[in-house]
């Protein structure tokens, strides 16, 4: 049976002032009216049922998570005590998965991406799961690439010897790449066998317990320890295990040392929403370009503005560009929209002053 | 003895949202703790006593005047309950003030101009006196230029002829001229003869009284008529004189008119405080250039910023500059300062869509 491991224990700063610690990226409703979090169960829920989806979070939003998916079986929300990165959330969640179904199969998802056509990510995924489930394989979704980003890892895939499966092309995995600058990042555009890293795997539960025995064999003993514990109590078998486990990135920790993986290069409006300009780009504008998300405003002579607002306050603005206002009724931000990934300078500022309105 | 008249009837819109209709610039505290209207009285008080202020304001805001100036008496508050211009507000403080005292002498004051430099300006408000008092001459304040202003009128004076009195320069009026364009205005700095009208006038009111006899005899009588009937029922009289008489300016109703004019070109820090960008200019800068007039913000990369906050709410800016951002709880305004004279264009539009929050 197919399962799903939705990740959301990010802490994003990025979308400061709406985001905080006590409600990061994925509890929020940045695009339409659902939270990123519940987009991305719905999303997954067309073909894998709410029973076989899980949630890995950090214990303090364990409360959120129920709020905002109050259909979801209570033991499928896992509350991290502690951040250990990647490899630790992906272990843990295959040898539950195992323990429950041991040909159980598994899509690990981020929890805050936007991706615009559905129906073509559900295909993509359907393939992978395929690739997956046909033998010893580790899938990764690549999506192919319109511009020379510097914010993305990037997967190269090897063209010979690549497949069609269930109408998408299957290829082999030829290297994982850091985030690049910008020329490096022209150059693997040019190339055109490079892919966005999505962050988005498929395995069964069987081979990636086997991958972590192999790579990280200790933190494989500890997730079968935690799988065989956790009904016994849940809350103490999830403590031990995070409190043991050592902190490394399944790219880092297995992806990258497996000897064969694959992609399925994908192409379904994704985006990682990474900062409020990325939102900007992904909502409506009127003619001169403006997006206005608050319920009373008046623009004179501005071009390629942003207005976000929580409350009923006049938001007026007089002859700018390129310009984001957030309101968020107790802060805010003003920024240069091309500059609003460095709205974690301003979150770092605050948390140093020890100024709580960060929390 | 000496009067003043302070002409406090404005209805600014420049410095929306801070100034409303219920409140306009002259009430505000825009510069330091005290409101334009009381720094006015402030200053020539200390020539001129409590009870020979007279402040002529609209009706509306009669209540506003007592409540920022409670030491004035309350029969030298007049409320105009139509507004026409400067001529009727002159003949009538004229009228007025002749009834009181006939050799009563008088300066015309606007409520709501900066001048850095108090004493200076005492001294040549006094030698406006002098001239004023020792014949039948009208007298104005020029300010000398630093810039092709093209917001201001111009006065032309003519040099030959200027006599040096109580230490300062009085000359007599070539020229009054109307706000020029830039090319204009840049002649008139280059011919050096030109200063900026300030709006700021010395005569006896004897003398003033000759001069509406003359070139407005309707207004004379009306005027008259007003003073004679004061004290009887003074709302009636104020009333019946506001609903007939013709809306005129000072300038083109009698300076224009007028035989000869003295003017003495001065130099006390006067700035007319138009806009926003003029605060920021007046105010204290931090080393990049911005002016925090909130308790409590953060930057990020900003520079020539203007921040004002009535509230505790934190204000963020990322990557700007030249931008002001002016929060008075109930609305917000984001504009570029250079284009600060065009927040007239919110308003209208606020005014048209009959929203309230300019009121």
């Amino acid at each position: 049976m197919r399962y799903a491991v939705i990740m959301a224990g990010g802490t994003g700063t990025r979308f400061w002032p709406k985001s905080r610690v006590a409600k990061p990226k994925q509890f929020l409703n940045l695009i339409g009216d659902k939270t990123m979090l519940q987009t991305t169960v719905e999303r997954v829920r067309a073909v894998i049922p709410e029973d076989r989806i899980l949630i890995i979070t950090n214990a303090d939003y364990v409360s959120l998570v129920k709020e905002q998916l109050p259909n979801l079986p209570e033991e499928n929300i896992i509350g991290e005590p502690v951040g250990r990165n990647t490899a630790p959330v992906v272990a843990a969640a295959a040898a539950i998965i195992n323990s429950r179904d041991p040909k159980g199969s598994m899509a690990v998802l981020p929890s805050d991406h936007y991706i615009r056509d559905e129906k073509t990510f559900l295909s993509v995924l359907n393939a992978a799961f395929e690739k997956a489930e046909s033998g010893h394989n580790l899938v990764t979704i690549g999506i192919r690439p319109n511009r020379p980003e510097t914010g993305y890892g990037y997967i190269q895939r090897l063209e010979e010897g690549s497949v069609e499966l269930a109408g998408h092309t299957v290829s082999e995995v030829k290297t994982f790449a850091e985030k690049p600058n910008l020329e490096t990042a022209i150059r693997f555009i040019e190339a055109g066998d490079f892919l966005w890293n999505s962050g988005m795997f498929v395995w069964s539960s069987t081979v990636i317990l086997k991958e972590f025995e192999k790579h990280l064999p200790q933190m494989y003993g500890q997730a079968v320890e935690l799988a065989g514990t956790l009904k016994a109590d849940s809350n103490r078998a999830i403590e031990l295990f995070y409190n043991s486990v050592e902190s490394v990135s399944i790219d880092y920790g297995i992806m990258e040392k497996a000897e064969t993986v694959h992609v399925i290069p994908a192409e379904f409006g994704w985006n990682d929403v990474g900062s409020w300009m990325a939102i900007y780009e992904l909502e409506e504008k009127t003619e001169q370009g403006n997006v206005l998300s608050a319920r009373n405003t008046s623009l004179a002579d501005c071009e390629n503005c942003y207005v976000y607002s929580e409350t009923d306050k006049l938001i007026a603005l007089v002859g700018l560009q390129g310009v984001g206002v957030i309101d968020t009724g107790d802060a805010l931000l003003v920024c240069r929209m091309d500059r609003s990934q460095e709205v974690k300078k301003i979150v770092e500022d605050l948390d140093k002053s020890g100024r709580d309105i960060f929390r």
